[in-house]
Formats: C-alpha cells, sequence, structure tokens
C-alpha cells in the first residue's frame, strides 16, 4: 500500500477507537453505510442533468463512500490498490476490447 | 496522489479509452454504476451474519465500488486521498469524541 | 387493506412458509433486500436515457422492489396503503404548491 | 387495481401536477429517488439489531419507497398489483420448494 492510504487507513482507525466505533464496525454495517453514503452521493444528481449538480457536495459523498471502502478493507486486512489492480486485470477479460468497444453491454450479454 | 493510485487511474483511462466508453462516463452515470457495484457488495451479506459472507466475494465487488470511485473523482480532476484528509477533519468536527464516544447516533442528533 | 393487496400478503406468507424462509426475514434483511432490488431496477437505466430501458425488466425489478416492501410492511403488521396515505399527506406539508411549484429542491432547502 | 390503489395514485398526479413536478418524474429519475428513499430505509438499520429500529421512522421511508415504486409503475401504465401476481408466479418457477426449502441460496446457485 501507498503510505499515504496506510496514514488514512490509521487516521480512521485512530478516529473509530477514540470513539469506540469498532463494537458497531462489522463488514456487514460497514458495506451497508457504504451504499447509504452512495446513495447520498446520487441524491446530488437526483432530477437533474449530471454537470447541474453542485461538484463540493459530490465530493464530499464520495469522500464518505470513500472511507468506508478504506474500513471495510481494513477489516480484511485488505490493500485497496491490490484489489483494484487485481480487478482490472479481471475485468479485461470479461470486456475484451473487441466486443465491448462502444457499447455499454453488460459483460454476460456480450 | 501516490504514484500508486495515479498509476491505477491511468490504467483505468486507457481501458475507457479502448473500448470507447467515455461517451457514457458522465458523473450522474458513475455515481449510479457506484450504488449498483455497492448493492453487490451488500448481496453478499444478505440473509446471513458478517462473518458468513465469502470474503473473495467481497473482496471482487468493493473492488468494483473503488474503480467506480476513482473514476468519478477522475472526472472531476480529484485527488482521492486529498478529498479523505478533508473528510476525515470535518468528520472529527461532527463527531465530537466526547459526544460521539460509545454511541452509534447520527450527527445531527447527537 | 384492499382485498387483493391482503391476497397477495398471503401468498407471499404462503410462499415463505413452504420454503422456511421466516428464519431470514427480519426487519433489517428485508431492507436490506429491497435496496438490493432497487439497485437492479437502477440497473435497467444505466449508461443510457430513461427511454431506452427496456420495459420488460424494469417491471420486473419493480415487482420485486414491491414484494419486499410488502413483506416488511407485513412484519410490522401494517397496511401499505393505509402508510402511503398517510405519507401523502405529510408531505402536502413538507412541500407546500407555493413553495415547490416548479423546483426540484428539497423540502429542508425550500 | 383495486380502488384504493387507484386512488392513491390519483392523489399523487395530483400532488404531482400542482407543483408542475411532471417535468423532472422520467423513469430514470424516478428509480433513483426510490433507491435513495430505500437507503433511508436502510439507514434506520444501520449499526444496529434488526429490533432495534424505531418502527416509526420505518414506517416513513418505506411509505416514500413505495409512493415512488407506484408513480414509477403509473409512468408505465402498470398495475402494481398484476405485476407482483406475474412475479410471484415466476418466483415459485425459480425457487421450487424442494430446492429452496430451508435455504438463502440464490436461484442461480441452487
Amino acid at each position: 500500500m501507498s503510505s499515504s492510504l496506510a496514514h488514512i487507513t490509521d487516521l480512521l482507525r485512530q478516529f473509530r477507537d477514540e470513539r469506540e466505533w469498532a463494537q458497531f464496525h462489522n463488514p456487514k454495517d460497514l458495506a451497508l453505510a457504504l451504499s447509504i453514503e452512495a446513495a447520498e452521493l446520487n441524491e446530488q444528481f437526483l432530477w437533474k442533468a449530471a454537470e447541474a449538480a453542485d461538484p463540493a457536495k459530490v465530493r464530499e459523498e464520495l469522500a464518505d463512500v470513500l472511507l468506508y471502502a478504506l474500513q471495510l478493507a481494513d477489516q480484511y486486512g485488505w490493500d485497496i490498490e491490490q484489489l483494484m489492480l487485481e480487478k482490472i486485470a479481471r475485468n479485461a477479460e470479461k470486456y475484451p476490447v473487441h466486443k465491448a468497444k462502444g457499447t455499454a453491454t453488460k459483460y454476460d450479454e456480450l
């Protein structure tokens, strides 16, 4: 993991422990919290075109999503950079360029 | 941004451009895609206790969430480490230790 | 409750009991299941304009959302028609016509 | 459709039209709104056991989900009772009793 992500993970652990929140932080509820923040992110775009959303609010909600993602990864002892790299490699197999070019069709219907 | 996150962002741009997917990637649909992946992440925990979820599947769905988060940040030109650090600072104000210790109550009801 | 909704609720109970699924159906997981179906509903609109979605698939995912909503209401012993009528009345207070006309602004910012 | 659901649908149309909200109500944004309400419903259960959620708040958020579900169905001209009955029949095929009894396994892995 990059030293900066390791630092952020440390800050999140310290934040949690100072507040004695480890008792609430099981993976199921962390994933639930992440999806609730994802909905708040989506709310910034509701009833409007993408460019009409307020970037400052989008930024804040995206940060919340990321903070829960990092904490969930930390519960499992995962390095998020490693898991992203693995998934990009897997996606390259699921979406070969010659099939996926210019289409938004899902891999299982390509 | 750490060099490794910058590298992953580059890979994602290349992945998108090889497939000509930039036409689909507006912030509104990227946020929507992120929340759909968040739901697939939650599905791993449905009808079961947190520890009964399959870590390999959790890992994969969490990776999908992170990849869309990175792409959304990239659309706005944001550094995800920077926005996480800012949000941790803001959360420290919303959840002062003396008020938040040991309780899962939301900040606006503390 | 209308006799048809009562009938559907009966069918859902019978469906659940024949499969011995009552053990899984606590309100927290039913709400989670509902939100996962809501994400599958949203997936029908991902990367495309509203009118490009396949109505047959939208119909099916919307049905899944409704079936979990009915089952969640049934766990609490609620009549969904009654709770919808109550909420419409409450929304009329939150969104007075003279303030809300022609704007998608949320009630707490009106 | 039962007369009571038809009545609620009428109330929702009137509510929307008095506020000139038809301009915002395309199926994509209605589905998005539904999923945001589903997240607010889930938030009632976050960090706690199912029975610790406040029923009054669960009721209100469930009502919001249902109101958007009804409005989405109305955009397509659908009768929600009809689509629920169809889906129950389809689910009975996907989850035969002898395979699904006592297990929460998804139909495609049964």
